[in-house]
């Protein structure tokens, strides 16, 4: 309704100016742009975001944010791109262990090697957080961050999603890229605050999302600057640096970014912290939940989830005034290859 | 000679378009715009300088680099301001212990604070990196991030530098603000890459160098999130983090950037390492260290110097084909206040 009332109004000015011939000096692209967010059903969550963003960008008006205060920040697994049924670079990890089994002969018979090249979740999930670091270890450090981001970039021609038999990067969510690019066309610097590892989505998050490597904040394991004889690296070493999530994102986003985000959006308890920084603050702020409820499109997942476990920032929403976007209601399509 | 041959050209092209009448149609600011590193003598420096940018910069040419790749990175103390008789981050934290003493009376009797009390140089010196770090603590930490930008926005408002008496951010270097001001306005992104304090710079380094605190990297100590009812807080940790100098450097500017270089300038060994990882590169690469060399105007010091030491790079430099730029000869003026 709203959407043909926009339409015949943005013809009839054209028509009007088309008759007058000044059609000639008008930037015809401000008539012809489309919904900057088509694939978002109308409603209140799409309508809520857009009045916020016409808001903040409103100049004198009494919510107006001057440009270079326009941060957003976006976390990315289940948020920006799919997590389910485990989040994709733990995927990753397990794929490596796999390629890298042929020159380990020993990892048959020891854990946790021995679990994921038997594809043996049980045992996995014994084998707890020491076990889940010894894979991290062995496969994220011991190389360069050249050879990393290049073992990275390999995994993602090659590899499938197990339920989408796509690659990885197909499964990230169309609504939310919209909404990057619409905050973006608004003056807003778009920021990923990941909990995932910061050079696991360097190599393709940029071009995923139209985020440049140094607007990307997530978890990171130590480094060293290495010369050797004129070639110099960055070594990546086995050991955890920062972990971005929960009460560390407001850590990363002041340590990276250094101003309060005016935007953010989550999905899960993970982000729970980033939300709170972002919207207990004067002025005018929003934050938006992911909410998972498309078992057919996507997933159906919040309470409790061993992924993407989402209690009390859904609890703490109302009150809070944060948007949660029902995926199964306020989407159109989920990804780019449901269109 | 050079810059009166251009004039010349300038004046000529603009005289015969005007005769032409065809001065109505050309963008004149291309024509009025003064030059913009006019604080640089002509010479050696200030050509290669120029030569490297409109050899990256153009389309087509052999060097031209993308937008999204011209990354810059300046180190801060001795290369955008000065740092001499200390660095001015340590003045500040003496200042504070000052400032502090008279809620710690236990200070007047306990080491280091007695030391800066009394203005006890060599007591202090004796105290080493020890005491260095207890008052780095007792005066870095224990406060929100929040309220130490105000204290240091504060401090910057009444300190005075003991040789100009003048405000410590009078003493940032007018040649280097042209040469910022000169990369972003042929599309590089300016970064700052220092030793210092992140938290210590982000309260004046934008305004004063017109670059946004998400692009400054600094040295950082530990912080915490806190959220007291609805007022959540970073809290300032005695404890380091990341120290941004020397190798760190390099891992700095990957961790925060995740792009190499471009571009970089320092002006001391703790920025040796950033400066190869800089040029030791494939495709077009430019270093430059600014050489202290004008007592009269600055200071003059390199070769072990207690701040600011300049061996290895200076060294390097010459095979390395990092230019040197000579303050005393290539600076027409070094603070925007001699003009």
């Amino acid at each position: 309704m709203q959407r043909s009332v926009f339409l015949w109004t943005r013809r009839r000015v054209l028509g009007v100016l088309l008759g007058l011939g000044l059609a000639a000096f008008v930037p015809l692209a401000a008539f012809a742009q489309s919904d900057p967010l088509a694939s978002w059903n109308e409603g209140p969550a799409k309508s809520s975001i857009m009045d916020f963003v016409r808001r903040v960008t409103t100049q004198g008006g009494p919510d107006f944010v001057p440009v270079e205060e326009r941060i957003a920040t976006f976390d990315n697994d289940g948020t920006l791109w799919a997590e389910q049924p485990m989040y994709f670079q733990i995927a990753f990890a397990m794929d490596r262990v796999k390629a890298m089994a042929k020159d380990h002969p020993e990892w048959n018979d020891r854990q946790p090697y021995k679990a994921v090249l038997e594809d043996d979740r049980t045992a996995l999930a014994a084998l707890g957080e020491k076990g889940f670091l010894q894979i991290m270890a062995a496969t994220h450090a011991g190389m360069t961050v050249a050879e990393f981001e290049t073992i990275v970039s390999e995994w993602l021609k090659t590899a499938r999603h197990p339920r989408f038999d796509r690659p990885y990067t197909d499964l990230v969510y169309q609504p939310m890229q919209e909404l990057l690019a619409y905050l973006r066309a608004n003056g807003f610097k778009t920021f990923i605050v990941s909990g995932g590892g910061i050079e696991f989505m360097r190599p393709w998050a940029p071009k995923a999302y139209g985020i440049p490597p140094e607007q990307i904040v997530g978890s990171s394991g130590k480094t060293q600057f290495r010369l050797e004889g004129d070639t110099p690296s960055i070594l990546k070493l086995p050991e955890i640096e920062f972990v971005d999530d929960g009460p560390g994102k407001p850590v990363g986003i002041n340590r990276f970014i250094g101003r309060r985000p005016v935007f953010a959006a989550g999905n899960s308890d993970g982000d729970l912290e980033m939300l709170q920084w972002t919207t207990l603050n004067t002025g005018p702020r929003f934050a938006l939940i992911v909410h998972h409820t498309d078992a057919e499109r996507e997933w159906a997942y919040d309470r409790d989830s061993p992924v993407g476990r989402l209690n009390k920032a859904l609890d703490q929403a109302p009150a809070r005034g944060w948007l949660v976007v029902d995926m199964k209601r306020d989407w159109k399509l989920v990804f780019p290859f449901q269109k």
